[in-house]
């Protein structure tokens, strides 16, 4: 399908989309950039790329589909970066867990190519980072938003929907501004608390102790608190007002629930926990059927 | 070991209970009893217990070990319906996640035949209930809790450490004031922010769109919002004293990294996530060697 891929920000997200294409036989070479040139040669020796880029623009060089894997708020330097280089026909995609701060940076650094770019956001990911954690299976059953512009090129955002699909991910589209506003509420509000909750454990002088007691509940609510801090400060920046306002709604119901705790009504209480836990526990993830040879 | 288990209350844990302690070939038989009858029937329909007690008393009736496995708003009940057979040398213990609660419900109840009773709280459970759930390893490579009294008679403390011993649990000691403000930080505040944070997010318009996107780390950070909304609701009210301390310092700190994201303080709240990041990636959950035979 693809001669090249250009792989700029060799890490887990990029790193993984590069081992799933060469898995699926969907490209002939990958070539691989990254901010520091220790991660490229580790890219490289472990086999996730075939070639060093000295920088972004000559990853894109020859490439026929790119991927540019770095935190959000390196996007617009990156697309000025490559700006030169980004023609028609050559597909150009992100990871990014935001969208419109990553669009509205295409359009200012790529202005008419931005026909080229095609903005997605696989729902994937692991709490540990790094190329070394690379995995050709990480987006296979996994959701992939696209939230194509007006000016998207329709071919290129095809190709993209088929490569997505041809490493096992189901395809979404929707506007940068409702994924933003999804996101807000499904994804980076529950980091945010996560990040505050197991800070707010760990510094009280007895924190040591509680954490010695804690089991299994506490081990998967707080298992987000240990994603990447780059990325995680990049996306709570960039989608701030959503995230805040999705936090004040989470809010208001923790003081209705605390409310009634106080008023010591246990019906009331319950009412409002098994509302809770019956929509929970008739809520699945969302996942495609699994592709051949997974 | 016994001849007889009294199980006062046959849902997941009060059958794990029994199930466990016939694999490990404690006991001879079991005797249950459920508030309703139907689920006595279907406890003894699935062999998780022996004989159906018609009461609670009659359920204590010729036993030597009783486990008292109700919601622990119903604790003090419990306490009074079996108090004339609450004998010396029998040993009772309960499975509460509250502790100060019960051994108060306890004190009042049993007076002086106090001694018998060894509060229990394993860390264990499941986000299904009903002994139709119980499992002969729930407790294995589990932390169990006790909190014995100054009268607890040693003799029955010890009973209790070997036979949670023998299922495979590691038993630790404390204090009922020190059990419940740590469960309060590592367990209960969970809950509860899983619970208003589900709540907040289904029961908003674009909820069920929301929900449809979600992926596999709002699938873990919500895992415990499905917990039984009985227990849940009396564990909240039971120990919301220090339920609600917990809350004010999640809030602060919350309030600590909102105010970082609104002033765009990148490196500062970089910092903030990081130090929650690192320190989690460092927790382990403490599980004790597996039993032989698991």
């Amino acid at each position: 399908m693809f001669n090249q891929l250009g792989v700029i920000g060799c890490g887990l997200m990029g790193g993984s989309f590069a081992l799933a294409l060469k898995r699926a036989g969907l490209v002939k070479r990958v070539i691989g950039y990254s901010k520091s040139p220790s991660t490229t040669e580790k890219a490289k020796r472990l086999g996730v790329i075939d070639m060093a880029a000295e920088s972004a623009l000559l990853a894109v060089s020859g490439s026929d589909v790119v991927l540019i894997s770095v935190p959000v708020a390196a996007s617009e330097a990156t697309f000025k970066a490559i700006r030169h280089l980004v023609e028609p026909g050559v597909l150009f995609m992100d990871v990014g867990s935001t969208k419109r701060d990553v669009v509205d940076a295409a359009r200012r650094a790529l202005k008419d190519r931005v026909e080229s770019f095609v903005p997605a956001h696989p729902i994937a990911g692991k709490e540990v980072s790094g190329v070394e954690n690379a995995d050709p299976l990480l987006y296979s059953g996994r959701q992939v938003i696209l939230t194509p512009l007006p000016q998207t090129d329709p071919k290129l955002l095809q190709k993209a929907t088929d490569v997505w699909a041809a490493i096992g991910a189901q395809v979404l589209k929707m506007s940068p501004e409702n994924h933003d506003a999804a996101f807000a509420a499904v994804s980076h509000l529950p980091h945010l608390l996560a990040f505050a909750y197991f800070s707010s454990i760990h510094k009280q002088p007895a924190g040591k102790d509680f954490l010695s007691l804690a089991g299994p509940g506490f081990r998967d609510f707080t298992r987000i608190a240990a994603s990447d801090p780059a990325i995680w400060r990049d996306i709570l920046l960039a989608n701030k007002e959503e995230i805040l306002k999705q936090s004040m709604r989470f809010r208001h119901t923790l003081d209705a629930l605390e409310h009634v705790m106080k008023s010591g009504n246990a019906e009331a209480l319950e009412d409002l926990i098994r509302s809770a836990a019956d929509a929970r526990s008739g809520w699945q993830m969302s996942t495609p059927k699994p592709t051949p040879g997974r």
